[in-house]
């Protein structure tokens, strides 16, 4: 049994979180913490769908008191929180999967032209040990990682949804089209205008188009798999449903590649990952069948006309793009079997 | 052509006021207030659906600007707020239509009870003059006052579908089961936890049970109409969509009354009046056939074996249970035909 | 390892028994049915959400097949299927949870009455042996049932919201208000005018209004436990939402019991109950907090001006309404721990 | 007062053409038809919204009694329906708008590879006659049309966005992006699996991919404004709401070519163009914003470092979509003012 704290945990991520480890059978959740001023609190009164569940209590967040109580610290902080605590937790010997983006990042220069100048010196020091946290790409270095940046909810469908045909440089060099549709719990929890049901019940919006801070996370990534460097034309949309991410892709494809030869690739490329299916078919991912699962669907479709592969993918944010995939990351640290506490199939 | 002015339009209701009135065959919208905190701007740009329908700039408030540039004032302000202006209104010889609660209560202490000790000598001493803006109960009253208190929006729903049973004397003294559903708007257009959208998404609850402040104004009415005490048992939902509140009514029937009788008395009660539509047959009402009109649709079943009349009516929240009703009574009181600008149907 | 079939896999309860039963530690799912029309196919290509979960086909219902393989028989068949089935399957000796009416009702005349003149002279010898399967009622009587019959939805959550304070006696010989909020999966996976998208979204209503095949249930149950006949006037609703009922039932009080009271009656009658969560303080039960688990909530409020309790319960239709049921009847049947497989928390 | 027959009026543009021509000014129902066995009823008693507005009956479809009654005919009938009664209707003098696809391709071949062989000679040599129905491109030639071709939903916001970049001969013989999102009332009124609620209900998916029929409609277009070959890569997805189509486009720009300019050439194109919005500054279309309305809303971003341009188009897919483009239409044939009728701002 592994020891784990989650910090953070009033928001979604959180709470998604204390659900999955709540029903772990290698985890004992030891330590909740959010912004409590002073006081402490059930946790299953701030969230009613946990009565009968757990006594837990959250409290302010104490990093001695964190560190004394568990082995693993989730941080399912703001970003440009995380980077604060996690040095001293390291050096205390704890091991980290921080949720935020303060981690994700190869070059400083590209977080802090989107997140600021936040790092300090110890915090910086720490990008490069720092692994990203994508089993499906980075398995062996998670085992032994002491720090795990957990990756975004965009950009993990999106590089899922792409690595086979990049690894395999049919798209090096060039401009790729993601086309994304979100559901509303990927702005938080937070009420804001945007979210206030009236204002997004019965719509659909595009937001921060090709500004959104998901675009260079992809890039970084993308460009590894395909060895040089992709422009990505990122567009977000808010969809009116709580859970969900649906991504469409477009890029140009050599000539003569077709169907049949891409389809192998991808079943290929993920036939010892429990958490992608790659769909066969008339199949098309849909968000209601990865919902509340750590699945991401993936289906790809090649426009011969057009020299294009359309590549879809589905997973939920939540779970998949979040807090799911960081307890796939506590497995594999832990050398525990990597489905532990994952095996739900959702809604 | 009367000259209007909408003070709080930022709000839905003044929104809805505004989306009404622009398109009204007599009435010129010719001032616009909000709190803009020194700036203005042009009502357009704060509701693009609004974009190439109108160039009207929305200022802060200022009861001398407003008086000056209309006849006709419509206050969608918070409760608390109308009785500040409303003396000082009619005084410059405005005549005024208040949206809030503030002039619906006959009794200064139930006012006081459910919304505390606000007004101030002259804003109570109107208490009495204000007219409940109910057209199909007080039609003659409204043609000449100065003031009307336009009604909440449950009440609407809720008296419309009692009165001509409680105004036949069939259930005096005693108690009304009120259970009410009301989409999300209701709650008005600030953001807060729990008109977050995936808090309310995917979701039903009871709220303020036996507490909300809409009881006491339905038992008011409900006491006038049936010449007797009346107590109300209301407990209001929150439904997971923009519009629309569906009332179910439930009450005791004297033994022997039966549905056609109820039905006939239904019938003649509201012969004349445009916006109630009592439904026969199999038809039941339901928010999405009034969603956008200001109907206000009901039917009646008659439970022999409990000896109990079950009520439902439907209405949007918005239009016949605020803005729309409150251009009923505009076109009332300046001797308009009364569906003049309100004969829409809705989405 | 129990041995369990499941006949009528392609609906809604049929494919949450199955996601319920493939997670199960006890239970073996050895066989599917449905109306295949001849031909067989994997259960996960019919429900993709279940891909890379089970290899499982789903086949053309065949009584010695089911009873071949299976000990343990879950019929989620249509109301007037279920009973051709029933005699044989006992015969062979299998144990059978029907989620179908057909063997609820302890009179034979009221279940023709409410659903047609269908049993067989065999089908009917069994409405007597067989338990209704409502583990907080009948705990004892299920144990050793051969035939277990699942109750319905909107009886669940109206039965336990009823029961304390009707088998204390603080409600005979009265008549019950049940108005119940129900999400659109309770209409079942065929389409159908009513449940198109466009026709339910951004709309309630009210539909079956006393005359809904559940009220003569929970009259049956609600009679029994307040020994004496209950009346009940029952009107439910159709919410836009996937999941989830709402009740909200009113009954009038004796003179000067209070909330207090009332509270702790509840606290005592459900305290070792481990699916039913009294809420405590402020709470209100709201279906997105049962939503995916086998819980039910209730909350009480007393209205002492009008001497009238007023009892909310929420429940997941799919779940505790249904599949999660039957799977805690078959836990008690079988001798398991009664939490066995339900130990999920929902969304 | 010209007077219009609805044939076809039982399905969403049926009944969204009705409620808008029972408020036009200048026109006037005199005929309604659906499949209806025989038998005739009101059609606010199959639209119960309307109930009050209207005493029209819907009676089985006749060619002659249509003729006689009415002087234009809107034709809401499926696909290969239509092409059937044209040729008669025209003969008889009567002018016609067919909201179906039978006469929108200039070129038969096409029609067929993706409707079917069902032209008749007849109805085969109007093809060259009808005018497609878009107003911001045809206007001149629908003044005297005898046959007006009423575009699809998704050409319609497609072609809208991407018109004035193409006239201007910037993205001539390329690959267009084209990722739409539609509500579900676009599916149609009858119920089908992919449009149960809870099939559809908290989810999205992308389906006919780069198959969907409104292709080789929107690439005819896109094709006569480059005037040389383009190729559309068109992805629809389904989206949880029931009004609204998003549309977002994606095509190469030549060097140097930079915001204000596009920004420029949309506001000049669309100049004299009362229902096409072109959005400046940070606005970007919404559905909400269109819904209910007959506007097209489009926004323009171009991505300097991909070299690409981004246009984002809305609207209303049973409005401006289909009923009130169909209704701008007759507008113009009948030398109405072009916005008459029309000048509503939606929900």
């Amino acid at each position: 049994m592994v020891k784990v704290a989650i910090v953070g945990a009033r928001g979604y991520t959180g709470k998604e979180l204390l659900k999955i480890l709540l029903a772990h059978p290698r985890a004992d959740v030891t330590c909740l913490t959010a912004r409590m001023e002073g006081s402490s609190k059930k946790i299953a009164e701030i969230f009613p769908s946990l009565l009968g569940q757990t006594d837990l209590e959250c409290r302010d967040f104490d990093v001695q008191e964190v560190a004394q109580k568990s082995d693993m610290v989730f941080l399912a902080l703001p970003h440009r929180t995380s980077l604060r605590f996690v040095p001293e937790l390291l050096e205390m010997g704890k091991r980290v999967i921080d949720l935020s983006a303060d981690f994700r990042f190869d070059n400083i220069d590209t977080y802090e032209r989107w997140y600021g100048p936040e790092h300090t010196p110890q915090s910086e020091s720490l990008l490069r040990e720092a692994v990203y946290g994508l089993p499906e790409l980075y398995k062996e270095r998670i085992k032994d990682a002491r720090l795990v940046a957990n990756p975004g909810c965009y950009p993990t469908g999106v590089i899922l949804g792409l690595a086979p045909i990049l690894e395999e440089g049919l798209a090096s060099d060039q401009n790729i089209i993601v086309d994304s549709k979100s559901g509303i719990s990927g702005a938080g929890r937070a009420p804001e205008p945007q979210t206030h049901y009236p204002e997004c019940n019965e719509n659909i919006k595009a937001y921060n188009i090709v500004s959104h801070r998901h675009m260079p996370e992809m890039a970084q990534e993308l460009a590894k798999l395909a060895q040089g460097p992709i422009k990505v034309s990122f567009v977000p949309h808010l969809v009116p449903m709580n859970r969900g991410i649906l991504n469409t892709m477009y890029l140009s494809l050599p000539k003569g590649v077709n169907q049949a030869e891409i389809l192998k690739l991808y079943r290929d490329f993920y036939r010892d990952e429990p958490f992608v299916r790659v769909l066969e078919g008339d199949l098309l991912p849909e968000t209601k069948n990865v919902a509340g699962s750590n699945y991401c669907d993936v289906a790809i479709r090649v426009d011969g006309e057009a020299g294009m592969a359309i590549v879809v993918s589905a997973l939920d944010n939540l779970v998949k793009g979040a807090s799911g995939q960081a307890v796939q990351n506590m497995n594999i640290m832990c050398g525990f079997d990597e489905t532990a506490g994952l095996n739900f199939f959702g809604i």
